[in-house]
């Protein structure tokens, strides 16, 4: 297959709603409402994905891990284009068709794209989108004494195949973005263990996990389900800093099924904590996955 | 190095406009003026640019290559994002600091991204503007008669080093524009002969190439110096079509140091042909440069 015919199959699907222009040109283009949000994620055949791997899922998960971070931002999806390097032994069409059909699931239009050769599989996806409500959510703006939360089960991911299907939390951000009681929100990508840190560092606070109240997913087999929990990575829940007096108030008006969870808290100190199985502070020890930059 | 230490080493070079939220979240941030185009463009290690190649003018030509589609729209940049995939043995920070200069350059700020690791180098940069005047150009909306024009001469770029060094025509895609003789543009990243018909399809016409008409680059070192300005590729002037009657004033008002030149016409019967020594219209035989997409 040459590149043409790829992206002929891809014109033929990708459907270009009225007021937009999408494959074709030297770029695409849309009329924006307002305050824009753009974010770009990459996976690479042997780090988030392996060859074995359904092209449908390699395609699907691409999609779905790119607008997570819409979904963490309180925005919903406007637009896409895909980048992919494709050898020869991928089925470039099904990839597509799973990304697409993510895409479209999502109500998100795939707007452009490019496509190369290449040794390995690498499928970069950009999304943007408009705030669903009044506002975006970021990671600063949270304060110490805030609560840290989740929106559902963590761990398990990569061992059970689910980081394949990745859910893209876009009623729970809305919801969240929606709440004056949440103060910062991102996406879990690399773990609560890499990614509650991360939240804390941008709000100018430390962190204090804690391991034993994460809401552990049926997916996790090992003994450690904590750990797992905290570090897998890669379940694409959102984490949020909400003001702590209101928790009450927030966990009754929550209404998703998975259960919201608080998994620790902000503090003024810029130290990431951890409580241990004693109920003491320590340093935390717990990682995250830091994709390796040494192939 | 690891992907927190990158992001680190970028985050402290990329200066973020006022108004924009750019690295750091799970979403960059900006508020639009109005109609936005948007392209991404990629280059891989192997296809674009070699292992030995300089890692600045590898990371030039990744933003280069991607900010010359804004200039063949009539656009000036906005923002850009960037997605790396980084063997171990390419050392990111330089590629990154190419890539910065080159966006700076051009006032294209560095709002976000993406690091993973990877067996190829491989560059992937999302860039978004808004219209420099008051409209954009697209490769459609062209008819049959009008003339085929460049921006300047062809061919050479890739066996002279050139294509590491591309040259987002801004100012000749703003002026095309702002040109009321103008009804399409694209730029030449394929080569002439893979390009032309694309335009010419894109606004449902066939397509004249005049080979010997083609202004040739001094990089052109070969006997065959019309096949080199035709199929070399990645020249990365515009190419734009042009009401003929028009041509003596827009000749004359053409207000940049490289010559404009004719390279062709538009043709009502949808075939694609080119004038050969002997004047005789035949069959396009001439082929640009296709990226195969097995590796």
């Amino acid at each position: 297959m040459r590149e043409n015919d790829l992206i002929r199959a891809i014109r033929a699907h990708a459907v270009v709603p009225a007021g937009m222009r999408g494959i074709g040109d030297d770029c695409c283009e849309w009329t924006p409402a307002g305050r824009t949000c753009l974010s770009v994620d990459t996976i690479v055949e042997g780090v988030h994905f392996l060859a074995g791997d359904d092209p449908l899922l390699v395609g699907r998960k691409a999609a779905g891990a790119a607008l997570s971070d819409l979904a963490a931002t309180g925005a919903k999806p406007v637009g896409a284009v895909v980048s992919l390097s494709l050898p020869g032994r991928w089925n470039g069409v099904q990839v597509m068709d799973g990304l697409l059909a993510e895409l479209t699931r999502h109500g998100c239009p795939l707007l452009g794209g490019d496509t190369t050769g290449g040794q390995q599989l690498t499928i970069s996806v950009t999304v943007w989108g408009e705030a669903a409500g009044s506002r975006l959510l970021h990671r600063d703006g949270a304060a110490a004494g805030d609560l840290l939360i989740v929106t559902g089960p963590l761990g398990g991911s990569l061992a059970s195949g689910r980081h394949l299907r990745p859910e893209p939390r876009f009623a729970e951000g809305a919801w969240l973005a929606a709440s004056p009681y949440v103060h910062a929100a991102m996406d879990l990508s690399d773990g609560l263990a890499s990614d509650a840190p991360r939240l804390a560092e941008a709000s100018g606070c430390g962190c204090l996990l804690l391991p034993n109240q994460v809401p552990i997913h049926a997916d996790v087999s090992g003994p450690d389900g904590a750990r797992s929990a905290c570090c897998d990575g890669e379940d694409f829940e959102l984490l949020a800093a909400i003001s702590a007096e209101h928790w009450p108030h927030f966990q009754l008006s929550w209404p998703f099924a998975a259960r919201v969870a608080v998994v620790g808290w902000l503090t003024p100190e810029t130290a990431h904590t951890m409580e241990d199985d004693l109920g003491r502070r320590v340093p935390l020890t717990l990682r995250g996955y830091e994709h390796p930059l040494t192939a």
